[in-house]
């Protein structure tokens, strides 16, 4: 059986093109004693693939040179010799960018088909609803009637953020490239207000949608968002940090210019601000009761979700090029058709 | 009667020096019913005190030009007409930089002369010891074995939160301006290592002091010390931010050259920090655990501390610049000579 891959041909130092993915096939053996041949169906594509690409310090080890490029995957049982899994069984899996793969069975998940659709394991039901269900939780704590500002409103970490803050009972500004996703966020999602950071008077506009200051910020995007959004924090406010992809792409030693670090130090002690990083898998005990309260919510339409499916594993690069220019519309997927 | 005050002559844009202060006399009117004069005999000179001649809007109003400047004072009521207070008994106010005071009683707490010295009411007792109590047990909270690093750590709040770390069980680095500052934080207060930041190999020092990375960061002054710890921060360290008296005469518009926020960011995400500026009243429920607390520390010897006292309030201006210079040696406190 010929599995096709998708390695990390070499590092960007920059914004990654096709050069930096090499696609090959290879042969693939046959499974041992407690394993399992998984057919991977989708492919799950998210901005922090960004920094595995790179040889940084970050929170997890890089992709080596040559390695599959890692990624969160929705999979068939093809054969099994693991008692726990049975041919035809759909698994989540981190399986990567190919489009098959042999499991001893660790870490895999098993999904319901009949419950909710397999794909949403990627998204509002997996690491992107989870990260911004833990954000919330633990750091953003949103009160009623505080004013909450997330960006890449119309993705997947965004659009969850800010509905379940209106659940919670925040008034809610998204931030999203483009009228398209402005109208999506307003009239789908039903945030309170949108914003397009692409105009010119961006900042102006936050400002006005925010008179009374922001006391929540989910930092997802980093960049020109957070300078336009740093000077309305209010005294006590939150900024979990989970992404900065609006930063992902920038050449080592850029940053020449103004030093606005002085600055952040001042608004976080006169402002008394809380900013906090984190990685939602910190927080794994409470995976159980998100699949609950989020499944609820998805139920009784309190929370929409958007897929974006892309068809072919061989669109994998361009795809991800794509999303860390703001290219997808919601929950970015490969379809991979073996 | 006359009373000699010192007031906020104009705005400095840069480092203060004494122009920007004046000494006037004025006579005192008599006490009505309620008040009472107060006597100061101690006022207290911290670095808080520079961000409140400036205008730039902070976490409390600023002096206006030409009113007396603000500071916590101990003071001995001489007159009463307010049933609570009889002549002769010791309070703590904030009567700010001068002689004498009107008091209508509210915010003043009597001291007990026989419990602790009253200076200590300003400092380990006081607003900069509870700074260091609060900061450590909400947002510090070093857990045994643990790395904590503090700068001015011969400085009132710096000395407390080491002291209290070691308490905790936590391994402390302090950093102080000078090789005889360094000698009393390691050989008086007994820190683990005190490392001397004007060293011009201060940063490399730091990390052979912390071989195993800095789990706390108590940031009371900003600057060269924060380039330094920052790059040794562990996974979910935490930074309570105070002050940042390093950037407080910093001319507004400074800091050309390189853009040192992303970088922050990153670290902030990939090392899953929190980073929280305080002020110690936000926790003011806490002061009658901290003084029980930290009573019970200076009694048992746990927790030292050092007092400079500059005779004479028309000292008060050039004390205090020296004070943002790191002239001083301890708790900074004015003795008020009528």
């Amino acid at each position: 059986m010929i599995n096709r891959r998708i390695v990390l041909a070499s590092r960007p130092q920059a914004a990654p093109t096709p050069a930096h993915f090499r696609i090959e096939d290879e042969n693939l053996r046959s499974i041992g004693d407690g394993e399992v041949l998984l057919r991977i169906i989708y492919l799950s594509l998210d901005p922090y693939m960004r920094g595995r690409m790179s040889a940084a310090r970050s929170y997890a080890k890089p992709v080596e040179v040559n390695e599959v490029m890692e990624g969160g995957t929705v999979a068939e049982v093809l054969q099994s010799r693991n008692p726990l899994y049975a041919p035809g069984e759909i698994v989540l899996s981190h399986s990567g960018w190919q489009s098959y793969a042999i499991s001893n069975g660790k870490g895999l998940r098993k999904l319901d088909p009949a419950a909710a659709p397999i794909t949403t394991a990627l998204g509002v039901l997996g690491m992107p609803g989870f990260t911004a269900y833990v954000g919330l939780r633990h750091i953003g704590q949103p009160k009623p009637g505080e004013v909450l500002v997330v960006a890449a409103a119309s993705g997947p970490v965004g659009a969850s953020v800010g509905q379940i803050a209106q659940i919670q009972g925040a008034r809610v500004v998204g931030v999203a490239g483009g009228e398209e996703k402005c109208a999506y966020v307003r009239n789908e999602l039903g945030f309170d207000a949108a914003l397009d950071h692409r105009a010119p008077d961006f900042a102006e506009q936050l400002a006005k949608a925010c008179p009374d200051g922001i006391d929540v910020y989910f930092e997802n995007v980093g960049g020109a968002v957070w300078d336009a959004v740093f000077p309305l924090l209010n005294d006590f406010a939150r900024v979990p940090v989970c992404g900065l992809i609006a930063q992902y792409n920038a050449p080592a030693g850029a940053g020449a210019g103004i030093d606005r670090l002085p600055g952040l130090m001042r608004q976080i002690l006169t402002r008394r601000l809380t900013m906090r990083g984190f990685i939602q898998r910190e927080f794994v005990s409470d995976f159980p009761q998100f699949q609950h309260d989020m499944s609820g919510w998805i139920a009784d339409g309190k929370v929409r979700y958007r897929e974006d499916v892309v068809e072919g594993l061989n669109n994998a690069p361009e795809a991800f090029i794509g999303l860390l220019q703001g290219r997808n519309f919601g929950k970015l997927l490969i379809k991979v058709v073996q």
